[in-house]
């Protein structure tokens, strides 16, 4: 099985999510650098709101929490507020998620969740990729949807 | 003054700074989603050795320590391993450092700073901006660089 686990094709950058306060005043700085919001979603299962700014191929996500709950809340109560992971896009999520784990990678779920737009996402453990929350994500949609 | 200093364009990312104990075991991790180390190179000012992952049309930078006194050192010794900072690239830095300075961002140095590749960058305080080191950098070569 092992070897058959091999990358589709390599990851693009997906986005950069950003842990903040508010997320209008994460907005005001970004705007001032010439960067616009692109919509602002909520996302109750995570209690966030998630502001979008597009930047070349790619965007910054600002995340606001909307409860004490929400693990973006716990991240700005223990870290504060500023960088809080990485997301690769990915052709093929269960491919990727095998490569990582044959080869001792922590995922923090054993198959692909459901994330935002249809998308299959899943998140590597900071302690196991040097300190990075790293996403996976593979767009809704893709063939290897099955 | 004020008025004038209207950015030219939209920033594009010119990459992501992770903070690294050992450049191998980062790369490592990255090329087992495949990614591929497109060149190291040492940056002895900053006491850092700084490898290159593209990822679609902006790129990971692995920095990883030469010496105690890198400002990566005692990041990794503060906040341990991990995101570190994000560079946006921008046709006109001086523009780009007075419409944040006219409206109260803290910028870590009052004119731009030579980087690598002949570029020039400045950093904006992460107290300033929501926790984020942001890098600004206007390419070698540009028509504003005068």
């Amino acid at each position: 099985m092992g070897r058959e686990k091999v990358m589709a094709g390599r990851p693009t950058l997906d986005h950069i999510g950003i842990a903040v306060e508010s997320l209008d005043a994460g907005v005001e700085f970004y705007r001032a650098l010439g960067l616009e919001l692109d919509g602002v979603e909520e996302v109750a299962e995570q209690g966030v709101r998630v502001g979008f700014l597009p930047v070349g191929d790619t965007r910054l996500e600002l995340l606001e929490p909307t409860g004490e709950s929400s693990p973006i809340a716990r991240h700005l109560a223990r870290r504060g507020p500023g960088l809080h992971h990485v997301c690769l896009r990915v052709d093929d999520i269960r491919a990727a998620m095998a490569s990582l784990a044959e080869r001792g990678y922590t995922l923090l779920s054993d198959d692909p969740q459901p994330g935002a737009h249809g998308c299959l996402v899943c998140f590597v453990h900071p302690r196991s990729t040097g300190g990075v929350l790293l996403e996976l994500s593979q767009p809704a949609g893709h063939p290897h949807r099955g």
